[in-house]
């Protein structure tokens, strides 16, 4: 594949991602960019249900968008890029986007920001220092 | 409506619920189960953020069943019966129909059961004395 | 109620909406503004399988974007707004606003484009005549 | 694994997934049964979109049902089953598991059947021709 980024994650489109347009219903875009953004988190060494057993703070998204420009169709198989943008203290920003496999045509692209929110009071809190190395480059 | 239950609640069906095949996906109509079932549970006084909360319990399905006769399609109005059929110590079991409101026909029939758990360790617990009232007849 | 807005639906939060952070899911307000302009296009006329049928067009989000300010819960009631920015000969811009209703706390706000679309080649299209006064003010 | 079926299909749990209750929500079990059920015909030679354009049908599912035995979490890692229990001339049933890979566990079991129907008229409609593989042994 030539669709180059800090991260690719495979997603194939089910019935459940569909609606009665025949395509990707909107908002579940939103899912396959989740994912995405999970399991590069993953490969960093972040486990989110781990982080808030261990650190008691969750990430959470503080802003979304996204641009639909084909798109994606049951059985599909897409590809769901993460970029990293930029890290503060207490959030990261990232950019995704979405291709379908076979003619690495882009169907949607989006960018979103998340915060580290302390998980009882839902507060802004600084990364634990056990992140430290999850937005280092490479 | 000529329809019969212990309680009703109007669904109208949107683009979310649909899939690819221009109905509503089957695990959907298990949603607007649950939703007459959360709307019966309030109607009767109990409100399951509050149960949580006040009293430590939540209530989980245990089983269901659902038998697919007619499908339901964008812009319809449905209306989702409950029925209660069974009251034990720590659980409770119902049957829900989900009817197409233009023609009362019925599309969707299902059972279910739900138990009492312990909000923290996930087992059986008594219903609480708060309860008492919720599941009487009438 | 003293949100103002061209068009309010009431939203009650869900099982289903909700995620293990114990709040909405972040796609999951897409479908609440989602429900909220069908219900608004419905109030104006506009029957959306309806359009598909008749008239062989589509209405399909082209961008959308959305800030998180506050979580809604599980049995939470929200207030959806809608209200109408720009109307071309295919499109139409909308912002809206997810409110709690208890408080009438700002939670999300957001802003989209639909574009009017061929059912079948995906491709623009004007709006049929018949929408004429869809878009027209009060 | 020493888990035994027709086929098995891995699943992740993601935000989606969950809800406020911490588990997975009981209607996005049969979102993974359906996957599995998906990928099991996949293997077999049948892709369901193509099903649907090449020769006018769809399979839809009848009936279901399913027992909640243990919780999913957020991160865990499943295995969903298919065993093919049945076959005739225009329906199919299956019996499906879902384990938590980590240590086996049965979470949830189930069955279902599926009916092959005509994509328009929605009636009943023998398997085609070119379906004769795949629902043989082995």
């Amino acid at each position: 594949m030539t669709i180059e980024a800090d991260f690719i994650w495979p997603v194939r489109v089910y019935w459940e991602d569909t609606d009665a347009g025949g395509v990707v219903y909107y908002a579940n875009y939103l899912k396959f960019m989740e994912r995405a953004r999970t399991e590069w988190l993953r490969s960093r060494g972040l486990v989110q249900s781990t982080l808030e057993a261990e650190q008691g703070v969750v990430m959470v998204m503080r802003d979304i968008s996204a641009r639909y420009i084909a798109p994606a169709r049951l059985d599909d198989e897409l590809a769901v890029t993460v970029i990293l943008k930029r890290v503060r203290g207490a959030s990261f920003a990232v950019t995704q986007e979405i291709y379908r496999q076979a003619d690495e045509v882009l169907l949607v692209e989006g960018e979103g920001s998340a915060a580290c929110l302390d998980a009882k009071s839902w507060t802004p809190r600084r990364f634990p220092e056990v992140l430290k190395g999850v937005f280092q480059p490479g």
